[in-house]
């Protein structure tokens, strides 16, 4: 099943945890809990470990011994006399514990633990876990479940699932899954789309081993091609990052993530009680870590055999071949909405093929070789699309033809296919009438879609896999003017969470080299006045209080008071205005500000999320950011790449470069803050929340100001999750 | 297979063009070329006609003569003793005008030219096709294609078409082609998605039958439910929307229309040489129509599926069930994404729940009944949710279970979900263990989807259609100070097309009710000092010149000139910097306008669309339309509520509700705009581009005001296509 296509040259590997090893080289594997009734799950366990072909030592175990598959079973671990590496449990919840410690004593250092009856069931069950787990400690041994199907190696092999047969093919696909039903959906459409698999890893409830522990072992299989996974939630998610960006360059990472929603992150709580996070910062995350994301189980087989099968190209250009106009038309549309392009064939190709063709056939790009088209004719067009140096990528589209068959098609071109260093993506429509060519494309691993909308979103990953590769290295810039120091002694005289006095949020920001409007305190109208002379006018007076974050929302807010009578007015305006919209806040005075330039605004923030970290947003202020959901996110700290990109994502940054008669505003600036604040919200992840907004951004060269600062300290949180 | 369940209260049905009539109901068909030999498509339409079981008469011909399933071959049409209604030519090109010319005089005066070889050919062809029209139009007969696949009836039955057998099962859904390959696609599709066909037609070239015309017979047919039909371009627009708007509010119609992208509209047009139009204009005019839109095939016979078997929901709340709490999870997200509603769950429905299913089983919703539950649990379980008054439909994921079979999971709900009277649709997961499933619920006329993406997405239609049948009627309203003698007395001064001068296009605005902020010409710098005394200061100057559209972008416009010597600098300025950047334009001198007051900016534009006539349009300016698509497009004249939904749909209508401290600006006032605008637009074809750039829209109650129009004037243009 090896491809023989080259692949680039990549990073190299993490170095793989060795007390993880007898779950994926196990000398002997022992059941406890098998069945001879063909009703019960260890019935399955033990019919499908037998059926795999395990060449090393099988042992298994049940309290009422027998024998099942003309193998005797012990009654109990202690009684099996082959060397046992890892031992799989399929027995009631409140006997797994016992079982366990002996097995511990056994001398096995690894465990499945496949029964259901833990923390999904309640309080008790949870207790059950946590009893597992201290077993497990107590003699060493790793942890895989429980309520698992298990793992299987199409490889080695070995199957300790119990999932129904046929089972996965031997493949180039590794599959990591939280949910133990999809494992069974993906097996069977896996094997229906031709796909391989290299390994299936359900991980349950993960008490001891997770997503992550995984990837190495799983990345290092020379077997496995690309590294396919269903998330539910992430629980380390800084940690899951760093070893999926590492990786990632050696083998393509496709996660499907659930839970997006704000319905289905309810679900996937009152699921397994895992929080599924901010679907934000997951896109944050997983673009950092370069993986793959699949929206859905369909896509994430469909990217998988892409990127297993299929050389990578070398750029966008698509050339489409059919015997249908309509389906070339439709490709079309395909292939533009997922940013590929359809390529001008060279003049060579054009005359083979008006030489090949019926007259009538459109020899431009879409090649509509209409529908008397032979499969040789189908056979002879691909090679020269293919030999075209300006096509990077071929689409074949086949519908049903009414004289010939689509198998004979398929049997023309799939050898032409096999051989290509190119992408070649088939799209066969008409369900029962193409079988034949199926099942044909699939041995010649030619990927199959029943709709060119699929084969041109697969084309489009191999595309996006080739740019991530190509992609420059992401380090973090290191800042000058930064003083962590000043920072650490200001925040070490807080003594409560919650939001941080302006005055003090304003020297955090400037001690980190971010350029903030200068903001003084008045308590009195007579001092407010002073002020005023003191910065010049004209001025804006806001409202000082511990108790307000949104001013303008209470009135709290006054601009451009050009004389000392205006500021005098509005001072006491101000007071009287928000004592009364809001009589429980403290209002400490009002703070004055010199009025600043015109230009645009921008609104910069940082958070500490809770499965990733710390985090800088960017976006539109007000109303855009609601109506528009002008934002994007990224983790911090940041590399310079990665601030542009926040530039490029949004409408905010959009802006910035200038249209027409509105002039460029200083863009460097801005990802200068942008560094800056990720620095900042990295170091101190006490800072929960840190928000800019409005950032003036003054024309090209002048710079940024920040015209109000916010920032929510949260004291309990004094190190990076 | 017809259904018993209710449908609402629908308009009545247009009427039938009996010259039509032959091609749905024939007393008997001929075939012209009909062969014995099995590789050619002669032979596959004689087969398909006798063994689709139509009960007239069949008539065979070729002049080779001969016989064929036992039925002689007449050497001439003119020999076929029976009575003949409707001819299929399936002929050399060349020789079908005088084969038409036989049918004729043999007194038929319906024909289906099925054979290739014409326009799609080049010149020659088409001159035949034109030939084919002339014989046809002499004898009073009307012609469907050439270059189709022909037309098929289920339950009539008859087909006439040489698609490969098995043909699609008999069934409720219409299915209009102009592409011939994509009907070979969908007969097979929908077979294997057990969702039978009611009639199938291809259109081919249509020199003479149209879409259009075919809509009112389809939808007559009782057996018909849903039509369905795949588009590339349509010639007639208005036309087509108008009798889709009639028909939709008695069946539903669901479209697929390729040719979206430039690259598909480059292909269609390379195809068929036919004009795709513009997305924009397609979107407007389906939305008008009330056409549902499918974005692929797979889409479009699902949701023809879900308006074909299930009942329609009273709401938009959905309950799921399951058996794995992941999948619950991706039905979830889904469903959100589709503006559906997972509903919290009545009390009773959960005591019920909790008392059947395992103490472990989620009995909120999604309910996750385990993996263990048993075929009458999911039974049960449904049976309980459906009668849930909070429950609008339901979702059933079923991925195949580690004990039961999902077969007699199917077994056992199907019955439940075939009486329900609210839909219920599943997603069956697990490739090939579920033929079974898919059997029992296609015999159930339950729609089963393979993803839950799918499923919710059918679910979706199905709701929008409820709120589309219970939207308001969307009459155009009449129109006070509307003068179009005036502007036609205007119009006929005008003595060539192109660009009207601003103070034509003003007046044309005013005498449609549209207020305009005035302008007055200087063509000498004493002249625009005198004219800024009469208007009052500050004003703007802007260059006049029949060559310059973009005034900004050539400098040519001056903002705020406050005094009399601002405004004669200014105006020398003006001009010469004008006359520098564009020294071909003819400078006429300079417009003279007060400044207008603050408020937001918005663009109100028209157009006569080639294919659907005139139509408005309304977005932001700028930046903002360029980097954010934010302009939505409409059918003129408008109605109210279309004109509201411009609004809704756009950002720049939805800034215009005002926000925090932002003041609520004059909707209303807008929303008349778009009603003379789209009036005008109507009354005069002649205007080919109307803009008004901006339309400066005021606070609430103090109306907008057009700041600057522009006409594009056609005179070839006098009545709407």
């Amino acid at each position: 099943m090896r491809s023989v296509r080259s692949r680039p040259d990549e990073a190299t590997q993490p170095p793989i945890d060795p007390t993880l090893v007898p779950f994926f080289k196990p000398r002997g594997i022992a059941i406890l809990g098998v069945s001879a009734d063909p009703h019960k799950l260890g019935f399955n366990l033990a019919r499908n470990l037998v059926q795999s072909g395990y060449a090393g030592a099988i042992g298994f175990v049940n309290p009422k011994g027998g024998s099942l598959f003309e193998r005797p079973i012990y009654e109990s671990i202690t009684d099996v006399p082959e060397p046992v590496d890892l031992a799989v449990l399929l027995i009631p919840a409140d006997l797994t514990p016992g079982a366990l410690k002996d097995c511990g004593v056994r001398g096995i250092r690894a465990a499945i633990i496949a029964s259901a009856g833990f923390r999904e069931t309640g309080d008790e069950g949870e207790a059950l876990e946590k009893e597992c787990l201290h077993v497990a400690k107590a003699h060493h041994m790793r942890l895989m479940g429980p309520n698992c199907v298990g793992i299987l190696d199409t490889h080695l092999p070995f199957d300790t699932t119990f999932l129904p047969l046929p089972g996965p093919l031997a493949g180039e696909v590794a599959f990591l899954s939280h949910s133990g039903a999809i494992c069974t959906v993906i097996a069977a459409c896996a094997r229906n789309q031709g796909l391989g698999l290299s390994h299936l890893v359900s991980l349950g409830n993960q008490i001891d081993i997770t997503e992550t522990e995984l990837l190495a072992p799983v990345a290092e299989d020379p077997e496995t091609r690309v590294i396919t996974l269903y998330l539910e939630g992430l629980r380390q998610g800084r940690r899951f990052v760093e070893k999926a960006q590492r990786i990632g360059l050696l083998k393509p990472i496709v996660a499907l993530k659930v839970g997006r929603s704000e319905s289905g992150s309810r679900a996937a709580f009152s699921h397994t009680g895992a929080l599924a996070g901010k679907e934000t910062a997951y896109q944050a995350a997983f673009r950092r870590a370069g993986i793959i994301r699949a929206d859905t189980s369909e896509q994430l087989l469909d990217f998988a055999q892409a990127l297993a099968w299929c050389p990578l190209p070398r750029g966008k250009t698509v050339a489409i071949l059919t015997n249908a106009g309509g389906l070339g038309v439709t490709a079309a549309d395909a292939l533009e909405s997922h940013d590929l392009q359809l390529t001008q064939l060279a003049e060579p190709t054009q005359k083979a093929l008006r030489d090949l063709l019926a007259p009538a056939a459109s020899i431009l790009n879409p090649v509509d070789m209409l529908a008397s088209a032979t499969p040789e004719q189908y056979a002879t067009s691909l090679r020269i699309l293919l030999e075209d140096p300006g096509v990077d990528s071929v689409m074949v589209i086949l519908p049903p033809p009414p004289i010939s068959t689509v198998g004979a098609i398929a049997r023309a071109m799939s050898p032409i296919a096999r051989g290509a260093e190119k992408p070649v993506v088939v799209t066969l429509m008409g369900d029962s009438m193409i079988q034949e060519a199926v099942d044909c494309f699939h041995s010649a691993r030619v990927p199959e879609y029943r709709l060119p909308e699929r084969a041109a979103a697969a084309l489009a990953i191999l595309s996006q896999r080739v740019q991530y590769l190509a992609r420059k290295p992401t380090a973090v810039v290191p800042l000058d003017h930064v003083q962590p120091e000043a920072v650490q002694s200001l925040l070490s005289q807080e003594t409560s969470s919650g939001p941080l006095d302006p005055l003090a949020a304003i020297r955090i920001l400037k001690e980190y080299g971010i350029p903030v409007l200068g903001l003084q305190r008045a308590s009195s109208t007579s001092e407010a006045v002073t002020l005023a002379q003191q910065v010049g006018f004209p001025v804006a007076l806001k409202v000082a209080s511990p108790h307000i974050s949104h001013k303008t929302d209470v009135g709290g807010v006054l601009l451009n008071l050009d004389n000392e009578q205006a500021v005098a007015e509005a001072f006491e305006r101000l007071i009287q205005k928000v004592s009364a919209s809001r009589p429980q806040a403290e209002i400490l005075g009002a703070d004055v500000q010199p009025m600043a330039p015109q230009g645009h605004e921008v609104i910069v923030g940082a958070l500490q999320d809770p499965q990733f970290g710390p985090m800088v947003s960017f976006g539109s202020g007000g109303v855009e950011v609601e109506e528009l959901q002008d934002i994007d996110f990224a983790l911090a700290p940041l590399s310079r790449s990665e601030a542009e990109q926040l530039l490029e994502n949004t409408w905010a940054g959009a802006k910035l470069r200038g249209y027409r008669n509105v002039p460029a505003a200083d863009r460097e600036a801005v990802l200068d803050v942008l560094l800056r604040m990720a620095q900042l919200a990295a170091d101190f992840p006490q800072l929960a929340e840190i928000e800019i907004n409005p950032l003036r951004v003054l024309p090209q060269g002048e710079g940024t100001l920040a015209l109000d600062v916010r920032i929510q300290l949260d004291l309990k949180k004094d190190e990076t999750p």
